[in-house]
This record gives C-alpha cells, structure tokens and sequence, in this order.
C-alpha cells in the first residue's frame, strides 16, 4: 500500500512575482553581449550638449502590451528624449484639436528629404509630415495653452502619461539647443509667414526646444511604445495617454516617417513601427505586443542610433515580429458544430423525450465559437451559417471562449442578425459576458432593427434546455407534461421502478412529505447522506459549490425522478447541491428507515439499487459523451 | 406523452455551397450602389488604350486567406494590370535572385516625386524603389530568360500562380504602350548608363511593356491579394507564388510606395498595404486576412482609382481593417493552470494512491495552452511559469488546443526548454500534433541541446497518468505495487466488495477465467451485455468508438478491479470497448449463471449491485469535476 508518510522537498507555494532572470531576461542581456563591439556611428554634434553622452552606453527594455517590463543593460540611463517626442505631440493635438485642423496644416507624406530640411508641399505650403521638424514644431504650435509655459506643462504631463511618471528637463541641454537652433528657427519663421505658426514664433520654438528636452531612460521608451500599442492606455498605470481611434494614425506616421530617410529600409527589414531620436533612442511599437525601448548614442549618417537598430532589427528577426511575417489567418473560430441533440442540455428527460430532441434536432444548428472576433472570423461564420439560415435552421451559438471583438466585428453582426431575420430563423446566443461589447451593440442596434429573433441566455446549457422545450412544445403541444404544476403519486414513482403494490406502501408508510419554495436548498453540498428524494412535484437542479462561487448546474430533474440516492450506495457526504427550482413536493425516505424495510423485503433493495444504478450509468454515460465533445 | 410522429417541415440536410447572398455579398452590393455616383477623375490618358475603358465599370471583390471570394459589380471586366504587376515581378526577383542582389539595385525608400520619375539614389545611382518606373523597370531586368519571349513568359507564368489562371495579353495596349513610352524608353537608357540594365535595352523595356499589359480581372486582383495575404500560397489553388519569407518584404514596399504619391495618406486612412495601376484596379492585403480588388477607371490626380480608394477605405473603416486598428493582445494563452491531482488522468486509482496524488500533487503544475502561438503568447508562458521553475516544479503543457506556432514561438520554446533544464525540472508536452512544428523543432533541437528532461506524450490523460505513476514511484518506491505481474485471486477481489467466503465460494464456483493477449478486446462496444468482469492481473482500458475514428479513453483500470456492471443493471448493449493494454487475467461471470446464484442468496446481488453503484457514482462525480474544469 502507498505509504503517503514520505514527504518530499518541500515546493515553496508563496505566489512571487517573476524573478528577473526569465528566459527573456538572459537573452537580451546575451544580445546586448552580442552587439556591444560594434561601435561605428558618430555621436550627435548640432546640439553640443549631446556630445557629452558616454558612447559606449547602452540599454534595452521591453514591455509587453499588459504591462510587463523587461530590461537590460543601460536601461535607467536618462537620455533627452528629442525626436521621439514627435508622434506623441501628434497625438495629442489630435486628441485636442481634431484629425480635421491637424490634417490642415500637416501632410502626412514621407518626405524623402532630411528630417532638418524645410519641406513644405509645393502646392498646399503645409509641412509634409508631422515627423520633420517643419511638422513637428506645427503640430507643436497646435496644443492649446495660455502661456508657453502652460503649453510645455500640458505636453510635459502628457509625455508622463505615455511614461507612467513625470519627466524632468534637461536644462542644459534646452539652452543648448535654444542657442544653437538657428535652423529651426529658420524653419519656424518660414511657417509664421505660411501663417501655420501664431505670434510669438519664439514662443512655439521655446515649447519646442523644451519638449524635445524632457528626459527619458529606455524603459520609459518601452512603457511609451506599449501606451502605443495597447489602444493608447498605459499598461502598466492603467491611465489613457491617446484617444483609441488616434492610435492608428500616430503609428501609421511613425511607419512611413519615423526613421528619417531610413523609414523604407527600416520597416523592410525590422518591420516594426518606430522613432528614433538624436540623443541616440529608438521607440519601436508592435501593435497589441508590445513596445521596445533601445538606448546607444552614436548615430549612423542619416540620424539613428547604429546599435538601436541593430538591436531591434536582431529582435525581430530571432522572434519573428515583422509586422507582415506570416501572420496567422483566423483559423477555427467554430470549435465545435453539432444538432441539439447531439449537445443536449442537462435537463434530464424521459427517454421518449430524448429521443424525440435527438430525431428533430436538426432544426437547431448549435455551434461553440472561440477566439477574437475580428472580420475574418465573423466572415468565417456568416459563410458556414449561410447554409443553415438558407435551410430554415436555427442557430445557438455559444460565446464563452470566445475573448474579445473588435468594432469591426460587431458590424458583421449586424449583417448576419440581418440575414436571419429577413430568413425567419431565431438567433440564440449564450455565453455572453454581461456589459460585453456585442450586448451594448445589441441595445443600440434594438433601436432600429427589429431583434425579435434574437435571444440571449446566460449560459448554453439554459439556452439547450430552452431550444429543447421550444422544440418539444412544437411537436406535441398539447401532450406535453407541464412538470410545475402537475404532481405524481410516490406509488406511481415506485411502481414504474418495479415495485409491486405491496411493496410500495411498506415504502409510502415510511415516507416523509416536504414542500419547498423556489431556491430552498432540499440538501446541500457536504451535508451528511442519509436519506433519498422522490420529486412529485416541480423542478430541481444539482448544483456543484465552486471555490471561485460559480455554481454550474450538473443536472435537473423534474416531478416523477428521484435523486440523493448515494445515501443508499456509499453514505458519506453531499458531493453537490439540490436546490428547487420552482415549488416542489418531495417525498423523503430516511435511511434508518429503509433499513429496517429492506431487512423485511431484501428485493425492494434490490429494485432500488439496479434503479439508481441505472441511473448513475446512464447520466456517466452521458458526462463521457459530454466531455468526448468539449476535448473535441 | 410524447407523440413523436407528429413531424415538422422538413430541413434541406444538404451539405450545400454557401450562396451568393452571403451577408458579405449584401453589404459589398450596397457599397458599389451607395459610391455609384461618385464620377470625379479623369481617364488615364498618356497610354491611349487606357482611354477606351468604360468610365463608369465599378466591381470589388474579397478573396479571404483561405480562398473564399466575394464578388459584386463589373468584376469579370478585363482590364490590363499596369503597375499592379510591380510588386509581383518584385517577389519574383527576390525568389530568383535573393534580397541581396535586388536589393544592390533597388532601393526601398519613397521617392516623394511622381510615379514616372526617374529617381535614382544621389548617392548609389540605384532606382529609390521598385514602384517608380526606373525601379520596377530594373527589377524587371532581372528576371531571368534566354530570350526576350521567354522572361515574358516567366513573368505571365508567375501572374498565373497568383492568379490562378494564365493571363492573356491585351496586344493593342501593348502597342500603344511600346508606341508611346518615351519617358519609360529615355528612363531605361539612363539605367543603362548605370549598368542597371542590361543590353539590349529594348528587350527589357519590351518585357516591361508586356508585364504591364497582361489583363486581369477585380476577382484576380482580390485572389492576388489574398495570395499574398495567405503568405505566398494562392489560396484557391494551392500553389505557391512567392517564397513565405519574401512575403513581408514585397508588402512592406507595397506599404511604403505603393499608392504613389498617396502612399503615406492611404496607409494613414485606410491602413492596408496595396498597390494601385494607371488601369484602375487595387490590389489591397491584409496580411492573414484577405486580399480584396477593386477596378473603377477615373483616377485622380496621383494616378489612383477614385471609387477604388473610397471603396477601399469605407470597407476597411466599417470593419475596422486599418492594420494598427485596436489588435488584441495575446491574452489568455493559458486555459486552465492547475496541479496533479486537481486535474487527475483517467487511471481509476486506490483512495490511498488518490489520496497521496492529491496531497503532494503541487510538485507538478499543469497548464492547458490555447490559441495562437506567437512571441507574446510565449512570453506570457514563461513569466507565469518562471515562479514554477524557481521552485523546482515539474511543467505539464498540454498544446492540444494550440493552433498554430510562428517561427518567433519556436525561438521562445528553446529558452523556456533551456531555463528548465538548468533548474532541474521536466517538461512534459501532450497534445502536440504529430509532425508539428514544435515536434520538428525539438528534433533538430536535441542535436545541440540536452533535451532528457522534455517528455512528449500523445494526449493529456496519458501525460498525467505518467506524471502520477512518477509521483507515486518517488513517494514509496518499495510498495507500489507492480499491477502487470501480480495477479489477484478471484476470492479476495469478492472479500474486498464484502463478501463472506462461503458467498465467495458460490461465485468462483460459476466464474470462468479467461487470458487476453495486449490490444486484445474483452468487450466489444455495441455487444450484447451478458457478464460482469473481475480483472484479476494485467491492465484494461475503457474506450469509446467513435465516427472520426478516435477511440478517447474513457477510464483505465488495472488488476483487482471490476468492470462491464451494466450487464447486471440494465442489461442492453456494452457503450464502449474494454480493451487489454498488457497481457491480462479476467475472471468473467455470466449473467444466466449469476441469475441462479442470486436466486439461492439475494444478499449477494445487494453486495453486487452497492459496489457497481459505487464505482458508477465515483465515476461520475470525477467525470462531472472534469467538466467543470473543461467549461472553466
């Protein structure tokens, strides 16, 4: 026998955070290893200032779309921020200002010229895009303010948005740049004279100087690229730094414009939207991934940081993150589709019943859908639905794997409660999380397209039991048992088990009457089996207990079954709970009891036991049937 | 009671194509009705052929990854493929003659300047990319051919593979194309004159002329894409046109230069990689997802189809197509996380073997997986199992309802392997489709990385019994006791239920032994239910036949255990097989013998009848935990 005495090394059970030598941890600090000699590039000159960064320094960081952040190397080296804040600038004047105005007065068109040239649009004057510094100090000039100095604190609380905490200035180098940026103002003017800029044009130029002085380390580029890549909130602070629909545009600038005259090259080959900055940063974002931080400060000719690109250009080729690189198609958003009948409900019927479900359950398509719910996998349903709304057949479809949807999505459902109603076939769907984005959609939608067809359920097994009766209440309307209201005799009950007259009153002399109101528990989960249950009237359901307070229903039972019957088998405790679903009469036979009727009549025993063993066979093997068809 | 020959009207059961009136069929209709009217533009007019097109032809057309299309409008009107055919003939070069070589003669930068300029590189001389003329013009040099005829003819060869059907030439368009390029013909001499091209010039120039009038329809542009789209394997035929990891490069020039000058506002607002012709058609891919064509023959002033690009953007704006549109993080990879003996195989075990599973089942966690296998995915599996790892815990991963891995996810699996490895814990993988990914991955793996601590079983439930037996082993190696060679007496299988010997006695006295050789069936799933078994040595597995072929097991048993009860309950036909897994030793007791035995003393059926009552009722409650645990 097992002798469960030897203990083994204690597991230490305390749930800690991730300690900081993941898999992912080793590797770029392995990589940054890997690329440390190379040491080409020149550090950036036309801000004195920025020449006094250490050229060996060098750092990595990655932050996932939900918030965790991986470092490596120099990665709390506090940097100017310069460039890289231009997409966020852009973004916020979209947020303040409308896509419209912004659009006005910058193009959104790759320059194909140096990030320093003035490169106005021949026609329209407006800087090509927001990206170059003619853009940039636009769309500077653009967020709202009384005062410069509000204007720098509103873009400066905003960057601390995106980083999840407040960036301080670099004020040496802002008067470094002020002092020396005779170019921008160049360019600044230039855009006065467009009327794109306001008076004073030394006041925006300010703004503009200060912004690109903020300090940042290379885990706030990470944080900033997730803010980006999760939908504009800030994973790790929760806060949203850029309005949803905004994010879009913000990334679609940085992939056409945001390395310089590198941006082809760059996306070619690394295939991640980013900005790179003169004190030697990189932002990389991957949509809904992640973001990507790097920090090395010599530059290659055309303004980024050798090391930087390098760095994520090898990331994305080890782990595959071009943006384009073989994406998966929606795949198998239907996980299963069957015929009610084939997935019944857990109401326990006659078998009469059961196989009348089974014969006609082809008028009901029922289909478990899982996964996003993006276009494709919506187009995936609307094509396989075709055939049965075509048909006349209903269809229950079951959302509770199914994770998230899209806008997009939603307008497919609308598109297909369309189809089914113009075909006369009744939608149900089951599953849905409450204030989930398809039941907010279906309350809009209620107020102009008729939803009639259209039913909700808490779960599938309701929605199965619903479809069941519906089906059942169709195909004998007026024979069908109404179990609520009508009661059955417990002699009856016993003598369709098999017992003779006689034996069923020895039974119904010992049996004890109970009536339940709706909800009353009429035994409950670890409470001690020492009776068995004949219903008489109304509705049951068994129900397990969960730790996380779920209580999923594993059968019901209606006026003429019986249920508790382990008390005869191997005593114990409740595994479960019997609640009444509706007014019930049970009639209740004690255990003591039984006992001294079975030690007169061995058979009535007997009788009992092959029934409830028969029972429990049958309800085992529909549990295996069940769980054959959620592995699939 | 049910009537079940009242019947309804009949359901079309035919597994039939969906129809052309799918939703998406609808909602395309409607678009072309509701931009109908939109006659803004001019007809292309510098290849005077263009100009003979009807101006008011409009169709569209979808083609899905995996080669469903959707088609409404004039999308069967031939039109040549113009510029179109660039990031074809591009692919084309790089599959013949690497990234490499293309790339020393073509840029991927934007241009800025108009579709027929000449620029080159200041600084190499090389075309800036090949979407402008110079570039695809280069490219088109470097398919390879003995002859003029015959690189044509690999070219036409090509569009047939992504197309799916061989192009035809328009010869008049050709003509007045070779007619009337002077700008192509002075452009070809100047890259000449770089050693771009070589002689003679005209061939080439021909070539290019011919590529360009090859005619396609809007359902050919929507199954390029979807080719594309569907990593370079045409989805309705099957054939591979391009290389998959030439894919992301061809759109990423696409995404760059491929709307002409409107490159950088298109990708802005509709946020699909694409590439319009001087003809009238779009090419639009969204990578994963579909291709989608649309032809209308006014262009505006860039040289793009106007209801083309209004098309285009309303589709991807209603269903939220832009590719940076809200994506969804990777979410929930992990199904269920639980340890042994929370989630148990299907081994029916002694309560003191249950027990001590239970008791120690923490030195194991076993994760379900889910879903898409990709970089972030990865990376949320090893953050949740690096506490795991830290404490010395085994892993258990069951992939069986992972879809799909990317190469990235293969370089993530090889860190998490290693990062076990160096902590002394297995990884037991189940699930895994034979010749996956994964499995492939860990072969050519184990050629450089000890890899005695990964364990690949074929299902969860044999992965868990492993991991049970492994526990148990370790926790009393001396006791276990060996099921496959001991053999046990019929005699105290029955004093194990509660039987008296003389009661014994009676039973051995009818019972016949029977030997069964491994794979042997016992009991036949379908057969009739005659006789109740005692398995006396040796190892049985309960398993149920199904339609697809399966055979899931249900349960296992192993010596000094009783199956096939039903036979003595409720009689009927076995529900599933009883195979041997070993050799085996089976006590078998008929049911007509029984019969006779019950009759002298019906206190051996009760005993009977509580124990299969029992074990039924075990079962049950085990196989409805199952279930709560699959619906999570």
């Amino acid at each position: 026998m097992m002798n469960s005495t030897i203990s083994l090394p204690e597991i230490n059970l305390q749930k800690s955070r991730p300690s900081l030598h993941t898999p992912l941890h080793v590797y770029l600090e392995k990589l940054l290893d890997e690329l440390r000699d190379q040491d080409d590039g020149a550090m950036a000159n036309y801000i004195p200032e920025l020449a006094k960064a250490n050229p060996d320094w060098f750092g990595i960081s990655i932050c996932t779309a939900d918030g965790e952040v991986y470092e490596a190397g120099d990665s709390d080296v506090p940097f100017t921020i310069q460039s890289m804040s231009k997409p966020l600038v852009y973004g916020q004047a979209l947020d303040e200002r409308s896509v419209e105005t912004v659009m006005r007065r910058v193009g959104v068109e790759p320059s194909g010229e140096a990030f320093n040239s003035i490169s106005l649009h021949p026609k329209t004057n407006c800087p090509l895009n927001p990206m170059i510094n003619a853009g940039a100090i636009t769309v500077t000039g653009l967020i709202q303010g009384s005062s410069e100095e509000r204007r720098f604190q509103r873009i400066a609380s905003k960057f601390g948005d995106f980083m999840g905490r407040r960036p301080e200035l670099d004020v040496s180098v802002f008067e470094s740049e002020s002092a020396t940026g005779h170019r921008n103002r160049a360019i600044a003017h230039m855009l006065r004279n467009f009327d794109l800029l306001e008076d004073p044009v030394e006041e925006s130029l300010n703004v503009y100087f200060r912004q690109c002085s903020l300090l940042v380390n290379c885990r706030d580029l990470s944080v900033i690229g997730a803010t980006l890549a999760n939908s504009g909130v800030n994973p790790v602070t929760g806060i949203r730094a850029l309005k949803d629909r905004h994010v879009p545009l913000v990334l679609s600038v940085m992939t056409s414009c945001g390395m310089y005259d590198f941006a082809g090259s760059w996306f070619y080959y690394a295939g991640i939207p980013a900005k790179s900055g003169v004190s030697g940063g990189i932002i990389g974002v991957l949509p809904g991934r992640l973001g990507i931080g790097v920090y090395s400060p010599r530059l290659d000719e055309m303004g980024n940081s050798v090391r930087g690109v390098k760095a994520i250009t090898e990331v994305s080729r080890k782990f595959g993150l071009h943006l384009f690189n073989s994406p998966f198609a929606a795949g198998s958003v239907i996980r299963t589709s069957t015929f009610l009948g084939q997935t019944t409900s857990r109401q326990v019927r006659p078998a009469s019943e059961a196989r009348a479900i089974r014969q006609h359950g082809q008028r009901v398509r029922v289909m478990e859908l899982q996964g996003d719910m993006r276009f494709s996998s919506l187009e995936l349903l609307q094509r396989d639905t075709q055939a049965d709304i075509d048909a006349g057949r209903h269809l229950l479809l079951d959302l509770r794997l199914v994770r998230r949807m899209d806008s997009g999505s939603l307008q497919m459902w609308t598109l297909i409660i369309r189809a089914a109603a113009a075909a006369g076939v009744r939608i149900g769907l089951s599953g849905l999380e409450s204030e989930s984005r398809l039941q907010q959609h279906l309350a809009h939608l209620a107020d102009r397209v008729d939803l009639s067809h259209v039913m909700v359920f808490n779960d599938l097994d309701s929605a199965l039991e619903w479809f069941e009766d519906d089906l059942l209440r169709k195909l004998a309307p007026d024979t069908t048992t109404d179990y609520l209201s009508h009661e059955t005799a417990l002699g009856d009950m016993l003598g369709n088990i098999g017992l003779n007259p006689t034996q069923c009153g020895r039974l119904e002399a010992v049996a004890q009457q109970h009536a339940y109101a709706i909800h009353e528990v009429i035994c409950e989960q670890g409470a001690r089996s020492d009776r068995v249950y004949f219903l008489a009237k109304g509705m049951v359901s068994v129900r397990l207990q969960t730790r996380s307070g779920a209580s999923p229903r594993l059968a019901a039972f209606h006026a003429g079954m019986s249920f508790g019957e382990l008390a005869l088998i191997d005593g114990g405790t409740r595994s479960s709970s019997v609640i009444a679903e509706s007014t019930c009469i049970v009639y209740e036979l004690e255990l003591s009891a039984l006992e001294e009727v079975f030690e007169a009549e061995p058979e009535i025993k007997i009788l009992l036991l092959t029934h409830f063993a028969s029972d429990l066979a049958r309800r085992l093997r529909q549990a295996n049937r069940e769980i054959a068809a959620l592995v699939g």
